[in-house]
């Protein structure tokens, strides 16, 4: 199994210098500019994504697997692109490995790391070779157990709080003592406990916040190793920050820092990593519309931007004003004023930035385009089917 | 126009008894129970959204436009269904508007309500004979007489807060100075100011709570009307409330208490009302399966319960938990425990139930079949694409 793992370790040899946002901007720009788009449109940079894997996998250093969370952006000419770099892909359901499979990746190439799997799933997952899947219940390696037996399983384990921007929800993983207790219980039903795995929280911008859940993985590991298990594979999951305008280390950079802690407590053991936000955010730029520009009052401070697109139709992460997206107008170098950001819908909850406005150009008005910037990841796939009648998210690679 | 108007007035000689709430479950059950679903899937039970029709119709009393908010669920059968019954329609926009006009609409029985339009939406509108149109702003009331010259509009007002389980947000309407300003100049600009409208909240359980809200309406009524401006039409919006097992008044009580409180201040004025939820969220149940129970510990007081849909594919509206819906599982009767209750998706924000945990089965276990009540209203429109592979959510109207 190892041989296969290392057939489709990151290709360094081929590494190619990455793209400088600045430069990966000015190609969408360059597409963009002077098109006419009928409905808000997000165009993606298939050789910035590919430039930012290959920048990840050098960062991480040799050996690393590197499995694409196609739930970013699961466009078939990135997994296309991905694929043949020799990435590889972490899917979540049976629709994700069709995809991963048709976009030319191998069974070995893919793993199944949902830890809350259908049964049918999983036993089409096993049907199609696929060898490697997440668990964090006893009653999810008794569905593996019985779907695809003798299968590789890693244990999902839940960390404390870390410093990412936005510390994930206790959804997934299990306490450290039951990830124990699981290794055992997947060796009685003949599964094979290889490995652990995490996640540090979206949007981990500082590489050092990576040290405590590392430590509290390794203790866990030496555990398990002590028990009698032979683990080889620590998945770090993703983390891996993209560029929304607070300030990030460039993407090898970030890599190499976390490749280099991971190395000092886990040595020789193979390391997987998921990125899906740091490989497609920067990729892609969502073209769309001003609709109306208002003030509720005349003597109200803040204008009222109402665009085509809104939370319903790609932007469902300002969820909370947890990302704050980059906008680019017409009017850009002019006098600014406070705005809040509303979509087109006819729901309330349909509003991007209220409780800190964004200050946009006092010359935006209906009808003018905006661009919004960074919006490779979490967009088209959160586009709803086409609430109150507005189509999802187009999408154009180029 | 008041004739035309007055030809679709709630045809109240045609009322049916409302089917109790109890039957229509019943109703639903026996259609679910014995079949086999291969993925998440709405149940939809027609005549229930008529029956509820004809209660709110026959409760607002007579000469109530009744305009159903399509978004809550555009589902082509009960469009159909309510079209044949008189009902009219309230859209959001060009793709709104063609399924009104596909499910056998008059154009004179649809208006555009969204205060944000495309102007190529109006124009599309305006050339299918729709004649009344919301606005919040003096820029729309400018694409409006551009695309739509001539026609009648009503100036969306922002109200106080009101007692709703949901207040909506600011994002809609007009402070109450802006509304007379608005008149004057819809009238400058050709277009005839025929009314106003405004929105109590999602939920509105008690209908007193709407007297302050009229109150304040009826100045404004006044007002418009001392500056010279022919108002004829007051739009109350929506706001009736569902059954989501907080008590609620039976749906033709409640609509009789609000349609005095109106008419007390309105007088003759033709009414108009946009339910959505009001009509068809009791007459929906989602059937879904358990895919996964689980402790995170072994000393964990709050099991883990997953289901095969989540926030991204048909239950978006538990958002910050705001709606509480009721499950049905095989083992309903015996034992329960508090559960914090997720979706499949490899997304930690895909969590339904976790402040106020519900209280389920112990015997409850993967594979189980589990029914979601009263989801007739904003489920399959909010569902996502297909986000991590999960189909959007499936819908059979019975």
């Amino acid at each position: 199994m190892e041989m296969t793992m290392n057939a489709y370790v990151t290709g360094l040899a081929r590494s190619r210098p990455l793209a400088p946002i600045e430069t990966v901007e000015s190609r969408l720009r360059g597409f963009i500019d002077g098109r006419i788009f009928d409905r808000p449109t997000l165009v993606l940079d298939c050789d910035a994504v590919v430039a930012k894997y290959h920048a990840l996998a050098h960062g991480l250093g040799q050996g690393t697997l590197i499995h694409y969370a196609m739930k970013a952006n699961p466009a078939p000419e990135i997994l296309r692109a991905l694929a043949a770099e020799g990435c590889g892909f972490d899917a979540a359901s049976r629709g994700e490995i069709e995809l991963a499979l048709a976009a030319g990746a191998t069974a070995a190439r893919i793993s199944f790391g949902n830890t809350i799997k259908r049964p049918s799933d999983i036993a089409f997952a096993h049907a199609h070779g696929i060898d490697l899947f997440a668990a964090d219940a006893e009653a999810e390696l008794d569905k593996i157990a019985a779907h695809a037996p003798g299968a590789r399983v890693f244990l999902r384990v839940l960390v404390g709080a870390t410093g990412a921007d936005w510390p994930l929800s206790r959804k997934f993983g299990c306490a450290p003592d039951t990830a124990l207790r699981l290794m055992d219980r997947a060796a009685f039903l003949g599964l094979r406990p290889v490995g652990l795995s995490f996640h540090v929280g979206s949007q981990t911008r500082d590489p050092g916040m990576w040290s405590d859940t590392l430590d509290q993985m390794a203790e866990i590991w030496h555990a398990g190793r002590a028990r009698g298990h032979d683990l080889n594979l620590i998945n770090i999951g993703g983390g891996f920050p993209a560029f929304y305008g607070d300030p990030i280390l460039e993407a090898e950079t970030y890599a190499g820092r976390v490749g280099a802690l991971v190395r000092a407590r886990f040595g020789d053991a193979t390391v997987m990593a998921e990125p899906g936000r740091g490989l497609v955010a920067e990729a892609g730029m969502i073209v769309a519309e001003v609709l109306l520009v208002s003030r509720k009052s005349e003597d109200d401070l803040c204008r009222w931007v109402y665009l085509d697109i809104g939370k319903f139709s790609g932007l469902a992460e300002t969820m909370e004003e947890a990302i704050r997206y980059q906008f680019v107008t017409p009017h850009d170098g002019g006098e600014t004023g406070p705005c809040i950001m509303a979509g087109p819908s006819c729901d309330s909850a349909d509003v991007l930035y209220e409780q800190r406005p964004v200050h946009l150009p006092m010359a935006l008005q209906s009808g003018d385009r905006i661009l919004i910037k960074a919006t490779g990841a979490y967009t088209t796939t959160y586009s709803s089917v086409g609430f109150n009648g507005f189509p999802p998210l187009d999408l154009i690679v180029i």
